[in-house]
């Protein structure tokens, strides 16, 4: 595919070699497909051309949580449509248009009461923080959204900020690897932290249980991520790739009670609270065994 | 209360001091009341005084699982009324008739239909194992003897007969605690091993559910006592008080298929086996924590 | 044992039926024994005589908790002689002095190091709350009691009260039990909530491991009780008894770190979190079963 | 590679469209390479050439397991180099000695004695059983090869047939993934049971520790086959792909006595067994988390 941008002619798909080798124009155009953010651009040019796809994620990732402010994570929220507006989707942003539409592909199936209340909620969102609601929408449903928009305006304007900048990042790191299409995303370079939900009184996946991350920095807990369960009852992509945690006490929320009353069952524990430690740059696998009247947790691998 | 039993006046119930203090052929008396096997009796009049309660107990079970033989054994299964047959139980052995009538209280309030099925299982457990059918009944419904007897049915001769004379002893020290009132076998002398099984799903105990103890003896697992869980998911008395099982492995056998279907559930598990190691004549506790599609154990405390 | 108290001769002990013989005069005296508080005093003796045990039990809580204010509770905290501080223990409240040296026989054992750290934590907890440190000192060693204390003194004025109030009943039931020999509060009015922690890879239970009890009210977590685990790993006596959670959501946190450490061990949960639902006033048994990387909890029975 | 073999040139290597276009000749030496068994060959050319991957992977377990007989699968046996021998591995089997080397690789790396163990462990295996010991050695250390052979040395003819037979298949699929390359064998045809062992107590999976599958059949278990976890606590190819175990009772039994030794623990459990029900062709996922004192088991996904 070619495409005509400004004055150079990119092709937007790529191999990582192919990558290295464009000019610092041509990657700076590149990268702002990925993210509008000029410091983040400007930041990733500084490591141009990278070593590895590795140091290029790694790189992406350090440069939006360590060298950006608030301004910058802003800026990045701008270049995006709201989920679930497919009007406004259609009008702006027309170079990543292709890939913002199949990024809410999911959302797009959805019935019309849930993209109402959705919409309601994006109004609502806005209204209270100042900015979109930023969402890495790739493989879930409208009614998902729904389900995590509602639990974020829950919180202050300073907790949720963390947590759309993560989501951002998220999608940059979706959108380098469509542009480069050797940056193995999904094996390689997983979420620092992964879940995984069972119901045992089932025997099957609990899917769509919203789970939350938080960190315990100066003698509070600050949120760091949501996300929701998927069809297989995991949650892979709860940190974006690249994005390492400090050691430190963690602790994953799991919403239960939703849950419970979805598969009518009469549960014992309205939220499930898992506190643990990272001490390394390893990966934790923190899964949920779920019954009504019992529950288990143990460091998976 | 006094009884006229032959020449001797014995005061039925009295305190271990008082038992202590009786002739010889009074105590002789009086243990024959809790079980009519020669060999048992006269081996328990070798230690008679008792130094405790405590010592009483272990001799009981002493004499009888290591002193006494098949003969002996079968000698006392003679001294019983059969289970569930009120009418051979009103004729049969005047001296203990009220005892016998309580231990099988529960047996009483059982409808028509189940007493049936309980009468002809005992006819089959007669004819093939040649001597009546003998279970600490105390506390258990017509419904879960039905269960028992219907398990025990499958043993071979040689099994059947050790769990047989396992659940004599039961209700030989059930009656010696009657005898003597202030012989504490529930806190004091309970079984070495106990179990619990708890349903995780729904919340509460896992009633009526039958459980298999077995140890490993020769290179084959050889059946040791058969209960069933009570109405607190409990089975306490699996084994008679004073009863240690040597060192070496054992293995319950929890049957969970019935309970499931019992409870409309689809469960992945058949049955539940656990195998442990016993070392010492510490109490053990090996308690189940069952789900449809998960389970636990642990040594319990 | 007869006791010469102001003009009225008043048997310490006695059962149920003599209690509610008494004139009430005798009542006031003999309550005013087991808690020094006016209101509470006259509250209960509205009801007097009592229906039942249970009736006087319950009353005793409902009194407390309901009719009593934070003046009322503070003047109960001077009836009491500060736990490790001898001197002043041999001093104060002749009437009550034996009963008061008993409940704090295992702090007598403690060597004097704790004891100085005691004596510390006791004059940083009168200086932060402004009333002595009150605590159910029956069966808990001094070190325990330091653990308690240390945990305590992190409470905000408003949550300290709370826990120092339940505290301060608990004390007032179990002298209630010593004035009224037939008040079975061990197995008839047990906590409303139990809790156990077995360590699955020692197989023993963990003892000495603080656990704090929160309701949640007004969108907030509050305190209710902390407390330590014996030597069985149990907190029987988390709340008073006769004390009955209404209907909601609890949380007890287990402070599992200094545990993992005692053991040597490298656990992987800082604490353990568990979260769930009152709705009744059966009885509640929340346990844990704690390994260094996973943990297993259920409603118990 | 092209290779010469008879008077035909067979391209070794292959994709499944050229694999369908060979001659029936070609494909018959072709699969010959995979299994000497004339019977399976023959088989396998009746449905020659396939609609899917997954067809011939389909095809060449019904026709090794329902249409084989003891006669076929001895053949197939003679047609390997015994494990460790690797004198005798370099003489027999030409045009296969470039795989069996390989297959073999991680055996070659362990010390003289454990190969001088396994050594005597295979002419201990010829000598009661009648033909070489088989295993699909590929990632398997001659120490774990060991620790295989001792346990199916105890087994009865009839019953390591079974066990030997299924491992034969395990390397004829291995072959066939060798000889068509994109034949995703991995991914798309794994084994019908999983399982997956963590140890709880230190956060790390229980590598080779031996596992038993059992089928409930006649009344009776009989084996099906014997693997050994992984570094990474796995058995991912208990049953060769393409084997689908019919609807009933089966059971794993997990060696865990000479795991807690060589991790220095007093483990109370000397085997866990676990007993479950298949249904359908679904995948099966049957995890342990193990520790010294408790064990849980689920149904995974």
């Amino acid at each position: 595919m070619l495409v005509q941008s400004k004055s150079y002619k990119i092709k937007l798909i790529m191999n990582f070699k192919e990558f290295n080798n464009l000019s610092k124009q041509e990657a700076q155009i590149a990268l702002k497909k990925c993210c509008v953010s000029e410091s983040w651009v400007n930041g990733m040019i500084k490591y141009f051309p990278f070593d590895s796809p590795e140091e290029l994620i790694k790189n992406a990732a350090n440069c939006w949580y360590d060298n950006c402010t608030e301004q910058d994570w802003k800026e990045a929220f701008k270049g995006h449509p709201k989920i679930g507006d497919l009007n406004s989707l259609k009008q702006k942003f027309a170079p990543t248009k292709d890939w913002a539409n199949k990024e809410q592909t999911k959302v797009g199936e959805a019935d019309d009461k849930i993209l109402e209340a959705l919409s309601k909620l994006n109004e609502a969102y806005l209204s209270k923080f100042g900015y979109i609601f930023i969402v890495s929408a790739t493989g879930k449903s409208a009614k998902e959204i729904v389900d995590i928009i509602q639990i974020r305006l829950l919180n202050t304007k300073e907790d949720e900020l963390i947590i759309a900048m993560g989501e951002q990042h998220k999608i940059t790191v979706i959108r380098l690897a469509k542009l480069i299409d050797d940056l193995n995303v999904t094996t390689d370079l997983r979420s620092h932290i992964t879940t995984h939900v069972l119901d045992t009184s089932t025997g099957i996946p609990a899917k769509g249980m919203p789970v939350k991350l938080e960190g315990f920095t100066d003698g509070n807990w600050k949120p760091i991520a949501i996300g929701i369960t998927n069809n297989d009852g995991r949650i892979a992509n709860l940190l974006p790739p690249g994005k390492l945690l400090t050691a430190g006490n963690y602790q994953m929320t799991f919403s239960t009670e939703p849950y419970y009353k979805s598969e009518n069952q009469n549960g014992f524990y309205p939220q499930v609270n898992i506190q643990f430690k990272i001490s390394d740059h390893d990966h934790y696998h923190v899964p949920l065994l779920l019954n009504p009247y019992g529950y288990t947790t143990y460091k998976g691998s």
